[in-house]
Parts: structure tokens; sequence; C-alpha cells
């Protein structure tokens, strides 16, 4: 019997569970800022809604798809939030621009490795019905913001735009396919500048071609001269000329335009986008972004019937916490919501202990009891293990003076005082 | 192309997912007034994981299971929110009792129908390591504040134990297998007690049998009354002394003994109880129970190898919605987080309302802008379809003078006021 959760997928106890929800709430509030609003999707979808939108590779290796025993459907779980976005948006007819949120899992079947699983979450937040570059502009402040707000300091976010290299590909190398060339130089992270040569050089480009992309995705420098350099060069370009001035209009609405890093070397793994695309990286630790997003205005017509231009962010929320966690952003302690504890020393207290701990529940306070009918000493190590931070005495001597001894464990102080005065001193020290 | 979500699945829109939402939150506080704490577990479990732990009936046909493309291996979503926390156990070793709650999905393969469907969200609340009544009253007072909370006024909770029918069933009427009448008699609600009598007849029991069946389910009055005349009656059968003086101490713990109902009919249809069980049923509208729960001693030893006793309550999320809603108690409007709309007048005054929007947003206020470069028509029926509280109105005027003027739309006032002053204003409003 195997009784542990399926390979790739995690168990989460309440003190890593409730450093989760924080975050997911500081998130969450941060969209709500940005006046997004939030829906929810099924885990599954019919396996239809997902064909052909993710490209061959990721679509036959790591979407999870099944048929269940009694359909001949298949089915699969959804592989990011977008796509299911797109199939909901054949059924909205509320004012556009549609500024939603989803914060949810989504399933990939990977080969399992530190920090990579089959289950993890996203937070996504699209912008559907505009195509103005202050849409995009709109969520990559978003992200920044979001980065800023969990006190990340050295981050920068790498944007590029899709029809920059299809349109100097095309045109001045003339590449049929540049996604071929595209899906080569997404490894460049993992594999250098010098195995996206020798990948391209494996798919027949020639020497003279290569280094042309190689110098091209190699540029660096201040955005938005770079980007101004790229515009005269290409001046008949049209894709050229679209990116540029689209991007150099996005700058115009960023807030934060030292955080940004023009990347011509970024590509982004999904087929989708079509407009300006970004990732969001930090110094250290060492790692993959910690989100992604960008512009994809063909997409949801596919769904729609109708042209709906969309764009958007997705904060990969396993990796945030995992950076957070080693750079000491996000303290891992021993966690509860429970504030108070009321622990009754003689067993024939137990009711009034109750009463107690019940009044206290009614005027929002977190409270416990003991409920295993134990000693003294075995409550008190039960209030420690858990963290709890007061702890109510309720004894003889108490019980017939009508009053409590009140122990903050935080401070280590102690005092006793009438019970009817007990809830109003818990507000005050919690 | 079936770009649809899938048969018994759902999404949630905006203004239904921020209800719900609301909903999730109020029950998560109670639970953490009752000091419980939060855990996440996986939505796949290997298939293992659930086999043999509901009844053979509902695994066949229920629970949702499949094999992906690449492995032999059979998983199943989960069908409830306890197995996976009985198999979460095996891990778990700090203090008991341990008191988690778990708000999350479930599936099951039903057919689905009006209020019934095939993804649906549960609410669980469970103590594990207490086998004192005392526990199973907290679990019980946490449902009942749960129905009070939500301003449910007719409703009540149907209590019983399995070792009362248990004990009659096998020593007064010598049944050999108890759990085979609990099937019929959980169907009481569908099919009437004579179509009760009528199943059993099929089953193979004697009338005379099943008209002592009848009369010992069809029992009614006082709790604690009915639960002394049963101990009197039967001094000498173990299960049903172990429940009644199980029950009669509950009852010692519970804060609203008028909302308890003895219900000798309820079985419930899980096999794994072993202790009392409940489910809480309102008057109006006319639909099954809201939640329900009980204690179930032998289900976690089966994961850890060591008995822990546990019990819980479950509350169903779907239904409290769609009582709630029937009764008017949950108000469906239009509904949105964003609190401000800044309308630019003007499109060269566009930047100036990003700093604008920004600034706002900067200090915790969630506001929108256009992003459509729409006239102020177009701006302000987007304010009004979102039903956005607050607008203000930024012209060349205003920009001038160094002034907006704040509407709103919930009182029909505006007031023009310095740019400065924006925020405290609206903090004021809001």
């Amino acid at each position: 019997m195997r009784y542990i959760p399926p390979r790739g997928f995690r168990d989460f106890p309440p003190e890593i569970q409730i450093l989760r929800k924080r975050i997911f709430s500081k998130i969450e509030k941060i969209f709500q800022r940005y006046g997004f609003d939030p829906i929810e999707t099924p885990v599954l979808e019919y396996y239809e809604t997902f064909k052909g939108k993710y490209g061959k590779e990721t679509e036959e290796r790591l979407l999870y798809r099944f048929k269940d025993p009694w359909s001949n459907t298949w089915y699969a779980l959804r592989y990011d939030l977008t796509v299911p976005l797109a199939r909901f948006m054949r059924n909205y007819n509320g004012p556009l621009p549609f500024k939603r949120y989803h914060i949810g899992r989504v399933w990939r079947h990977e080969r399992p490795q530190r920090g990579r699983y089959r289950e993890f979450w996203q937070a996504d937040a699209d912008i559907v019905g505009s195509k103005n570059p202050e849409a995009d502009a709109e969520v990559v402040n978003l992200t920044i913001d979001i980065m800023k707000e969990f006190k990340f300091t050295e981050f920068s976010l790498k944007l590029n735009d899709r029809r920059l290299l299809k349109g100097i590909f095309e045109v001045e190398l003339d590449i049929k396919n540049p996604i071929d060339v595209f899906r080569s130089i997404d490894k460049v992270d993992k594999i250098g500048i010098d195995g996206v040569r020798e990948e391209l050089q494996k798919k027949g480009y020639a020497t003279q071609i290569i280094e042309k992309i190689v110098d091209i995705i190699s540029q660096s420098g201040n955005p938005e001269d770079t980007l101004a350099r790229l515009q005269e060069r290409y001046k008949y370009n049209k894709d050229v000329q679209e990116a540029t001035s689209h991007l150099l209009e996005m700058f115009d609405f960023i807030t934060e335009k030292n955080a940004i890093r023009l990347a011509l070397d970024l590509v982004r793994g999904l087929d989708y986008y079509t407009g300006p695309i970004w990732e969001v990286i930090v110094k250290e630790p060492k790692m993959g972004s910690l989100g992604g997003g960008g512009r994809y205005d063909e997409l949801i017509g596919i769904y729609t019937g109708r042209q709906l231009p969309a764009t958007g962010t997705s904060i990969g929320v396993e990796r945030l916490i995992d950076a957070g966690i080693a750079l000491g952003i996000f303290p891992v302690r021993k966690e509860t919501y429970t504030q108070v504890y009321v622990l009754v020393m003689e067993k024939s207290l137990l009711q009034y202990g109750f009463d107690i701990v019940m009044r206290l529940r009614n005027v929002g306070i977190n409270a416990q009891i003991d409920l295993m009918r134990r000693k003294e000493k075995a409550q008190r190590e039960y209030a420690n293990k858990k963290n709890i931070p007061v702890v109510v005495f309720i004894g003889k001597k108490e019980f017939k003076a009508k009053e409590v001894t009140i122990y903050d464990r935080r401070t280590n102080k102690r005092i006793t005082e009438k019970q009817e005065r007990l809830a109003d001193i818990l507000k005050e020290l919690l």
C-alpha cells in the first residue's frame, strides 16, 4: 500500500499552509488594488480545450490527460490558468476590459525534482479586451509591485517582444519558421549561448545565420536607447516597427523603469504570445524566473470567435516562496491561528472552562481548550508545542474567586484578573 | 469542439466568486476561532489510498479514478477531505489533538442535476487524537455556530450514534450485518418509511423484524429523555450503553441544546463512522443536509498503524450557498473589489491619470483607469456596469487647477477638491 502523496504532489502542514496563505493573500490584495476581480474554473477541462494551444512537445509530454473508466472522453488537468480564461471568455458578456485574477493550482507531468512539482500554484492577473501598451504596462507594474511588496530588492524584469525577433528573423535572415529558432533560444539559461549555437547547427542553420542570431539576441544596454536603435536600423520592417513603438509607449506608463531590462534572448516557452513578453528574475538565489507573462492577441478568439486582445502576468508561487525563504524574507516558524489556550487545572472545572472558551470565541478570539482530559503539565506542553501566545489558567482558587490567571508566553508576564474582564484584557494583549 | 466546462463542472464569474469567497472566509474565521489550523493536500491520491474506505458502491460508481497515459498507476480525485486527512496523519508528528480545517474541492462521478455537481467544495474541521465526548461536542458546537453566523434561523442538527442501532440490531434483533440495514435506512428521506420496509423485505428480512426496526428508528422526543429511556431499556447491551453515555456526556458540552434533535433513523452514507453522527438540516428550502459529520475511531489507524480516534464535521458549501440564496440571506448583486474608477476626460491626460491611480493603489485603494482610450461616456458606462462605487473625474480644468472631481455613485454626491487631498477623502468615503 502506498499511503503517500502521489509523486510530484505535496501535503502542506499548518505551519507551511499558514505561511502560504499569508503570501497568497498579499498577492491577492495587490491584484485587487489594480482593479482585478476573481474567477474560478474547473480543475479539469475537456482535452480538446487545451489541444493545439501550447505546442506539440508540451501537449504530448506535460499535459496531464486521461480518460475516466466510464466514458470515452479525454480530459486534462489544467496546464495553466490562461487557456481556462480564454475558454471562460466564450460565455462572458460583461463590460470590457475584463480584468480578472485567478490563484490556483495547475498540473504538469514533469519529472519531479527540487523545486519542481507536478502540482503547483500560479497567481495570474490578465486584462482582456485592450490592445494598448498601457494594458501591458499595467500588468508589468503589478508584477514589479508584487516583488517590492515581498521586499525583494535585487530583481529585474526582462522584457522582449515576440514581433522583434520574428520580424528580424523572417525578413532580415529569411528564416521560415522563427518558432523553431525560439525553442532553441529558450534554452539559453540551461545550455548557454554555445549550446544554442550547437542546437541551431543540428537543426541545419548555416553558421553565418547562427552568428547573426547570436549577435541580435546578445544586444543589451539601456532599453529605451536599444529600442530607438532597432527602430532606426529596421526602418522598413513592419514587425520590428510595431514592436519597438509598442514597447516605447509601454515605457511611458511603467513606474519603475529601473527594474526593466530589455532581453532580446527572452522568448518564453508558450506558443500563444504575440507581443510583449517578460519574466521577473532575482539575482539570488540562482533559480528560474519567479513569474512572467505577455500579450496574446489571438488565443481568446479561438474560443470566442471574435478577436479579443489580451495581456497578463503570472506569478510562480512556489518559486517566489522558495526564493523568499532562501533570502530570509519569509520566516518559517511554528505557527497557529490560535491565540489563547484555556488551561483547566482540575477535571471538575472542564465545563466551566468550556463556558469561558466559548465566550472568548463569541467575541472573535481564536481559543482552544483541552479535549484529552490531561493534567496541567501536558496541557502546558501542548500550548508550548503549538506556540499559542497566551495561556489562561483556571484552577479551583480562580474558580472560587471568579478570577483567571493570564500568562503571556511571549513576554513571560503573568497577571490575575477578574473573569469578567478576561476578553477585554486579551483583546488588548493580542 | 466542446469549448465548455466538462459536464457537472462550473465556472464562477466575479460576482459569484466574490460572494463565495466571502462565505468561505466566514467559515474559515469560525474554524480558526475554535482553534483549527489549515492543511492542504493534493487533489489526486493513489487509488489504493481510497480503496475500501467508502463502501463498494461508492467506490465503483462515484470515485473519479483514472490512469494517465504514461503509467500503469491508478489515481483518483479526492472523494472527500477525510481520507486525505487520514493519509496525511501517517507523516504527522506534532502534538495531539491535531485540530485541522480544510476547505477545498472534492469530486464525485454523480449524475449532474440541479444542485448536484461533479466538482464541489467542502469545508471540514476535524479533531484527531481525542476519544472524548467533548471533542464531538466541540465540532457540533462549531457546526451550529456556522449556521447561526449565516443567520439561518430554522435549522436543526439531527444526532445519532452508530453504536445505538448496531447494538440493538445485532444483539436484540440478531441481524448479522447491520450496515446492510443502515444502507436501506439511509434512503428514508428519498423513499419514505414504506420504501424502507419494501427494500428490507426484498433483502429477505422477516416482517416482524422489519416492524421492530421501523419502531426503533421512529422514536423521537426530548433527546436526553429518549437517551435515558434507551439506556434503561437496553441495560446489558454494551454498544447501547456506550452510545447513550457518550451522547449524554456530549450534551453537557453543547451550547445550543435546543438545536439538537435525536434522530434514530440517521445513519449517513459512509462506512467509516464508529460513534456519534450528525447532519444539519434547514426547514426551508427543502433540500438535503447542509453538512454533517461524525466520529471515526478506526479509519486513521489503517494509514498510521496506531489507533487515532477522530471526529469531524463537514459543511456542504454548495448547499449552504443555495439555501442562503433561496432564503435571501446571501444577496447576489453585481460586485467588484474595485472601489474607485479614475475617469480621464482627455486622452492627453492619460499619463497624469496613471500617476493618480498608482498613488491611490500605493495607499491601499483598489482603483482602475481606462485602458481602452475611450471617451468619457464609455468610461462612465464601464464604471456603472461594474458597479464601482466612486468615480474620480480628471479633465483639463481639474488638471490645471490641480483638482479632482469626486462622484459617489451610491449617494449621487459630487465634490471638487484639491488633488493632494484625494486619497484622504476617498478613505473617508469608502
